[in-house]
């Protein structure tokens, strides 16, 4: 994933867009590899693509930088990091044009700020954005689908439900997921490692990781998070459920606390 | 700066880190220029190190990855990327037997997983912790320093007051920063457009970004972000006011609102 945006730099704005995608992929049974986080400025934005591409992942999701203004500039750094040029795309301004005439503004001049939001790298298709203006951008590049979305977290959401997430979805076929939380009471992460280790070196596939939340009365809390994932539903729960036992038995020998094993947003498709 | 841990991929933990530390740097007068957010492997944080060091910056800040458990793995892929080995510090380790006796733990057994914690680079200075079990570590390396910080926010927001901010201070030197914000309503963000870009070529090292918040009652709304940063206090003042005064002119001229310039967390030192 790649967020562009000074706001995400200068504590301005948390990103939370990369934790809802983090999120949605999670829950799809894939994941997000590496976010990068640039700046506003073509050189950034090119260099992170180029960086991003060289790693050949099935896909790259852009977030920001597709808008009217001057500093929206993540098309032409793509466009710069592919060596495409970059067109007018009639699908894109048909879209545009669409969106200023159900919003009532009746005929919008075509501006070239507003002309830019059609102008994408060759290739490239647009993803209807039915929140604001900016379509999003697909582009295939070598084995790599690029999905370049917009920043509003409304728009992003949006054209990510209805263009993004399905492909995903196809692309990796069904992946069910057991993910379960316990909090655990008087063990501090110190004592608890090695329990940790020889469960992670048992289950080898699994996410097994403690959050430390600090100390309560004295007592060390840890939430500790279990996740497994794969094709077979009832292999997978049976994997998570083993595990959530393992590590209770350990913290209870120990001579911790562990409280209810709750599980989380999982999902069966 | 480099952020580690899966939670951060996954959406299970929003990167409130990043912001705090974006907005700190910000209000010195210095800025964040990438955020790199890796998985706990040891591959993805060596090249990811290895990635930011090639880039010769003043300072990076890494969070994540420095406690006890199988997955902490940042000094490790720090001592990868640069070469260095792993050592026993004999400081980090007072440290932390300090900390485990005023939290009343008492004479605590080094197990490997609390050595792994005074296990740093060679040439680190660990840094103290006076939340948590971890020290932070700092490493030069070439003209870069290097802090590394616990992910734990209460932790990396001490170490990161105590010792990395007064050097990076000290590094950067007085600077003053006039930070503005005003909503302008009933433009759209394309219609903006031009008086921005502008705008922006009259002040080109100033930051002037619109940050679209959707649309009220038919009328596009628009939070406008001016930031002025320099030496001189007076200068900077009158610069970013006359940016101001600027846009709102040419919001009025567009047949917009504005309503009051805010200014936000001025700092003078």
């Amino acid at each position: 994933m790649l967020a562009v945006g000074k706001e995400l730099l200068i504590g301005r704005t948390m990103n939370s867009n990369a934790f809802w995608i983090g999120m949605r992929l999670a829950l799809m049974g894939s994941m997000i590899k590496e976010i990068a986080t640039v700046d506003d400025e073509l050189d950034e934005i090119g260099s992170a693509f180029v960086a991003s591409l060289a790693r050949s992942p099935d896909f790259v999701v852009v977030v920001g930088g597709l808008g009217p203004t001057p500093d929206d500039m993540t098309l032409k750094g793509l466009a710069k990091a592919t060596g495409l040029r970059l067109r007018r795309s009639p699908e894109a301004l048909a879209m545009i044009k669409e969106h200023y005439a159900s919003s009532g503004r009746g005929e919008v001049e075509l501006t070239p700020a507003r002309l830019k939001m059609a102008t994408l790298p060759e290739g490239s298709v647009p993803l209807k954005n039915r929140i604001g203006t900016a379509p999003g951008v697909k582009l295939t590049f070598g084995g790599t689908r690029v999905y370049s979305l917009p920043g509003v977290p409304a728009e992003m959401k949006s054209i990510f439900r209805s263009s993004v997430e399905p492909e995903i979805r196809a692309a990796i076929g069904p992946v069910h997921r057991c993910y379960l939380r316990m909090r655990l009471e008087g063990v501090p992460e110190s004592t608890l490692a090695p329990a940790l280790s020889r469960e992670l070196r048992r289950h080898p596939g699994a996410y097994i990781k403690s959050h430390p939340r600090g100390v309560k009365g004295g007592a060390s809390v840890i939430e500790l998070d279990v996740a497994v994932s794969g094709r077979d539903p009832g292999r997978v729960e049976r994997e998570g459920e083993a595990i959530a036992e393992d590590m209770k038995e350990a913290v209870v020998e120990m001579g911790g606390a562990v409280g209810p094993v709750r599980g989380l947003r999982k999902e069966d498709r």
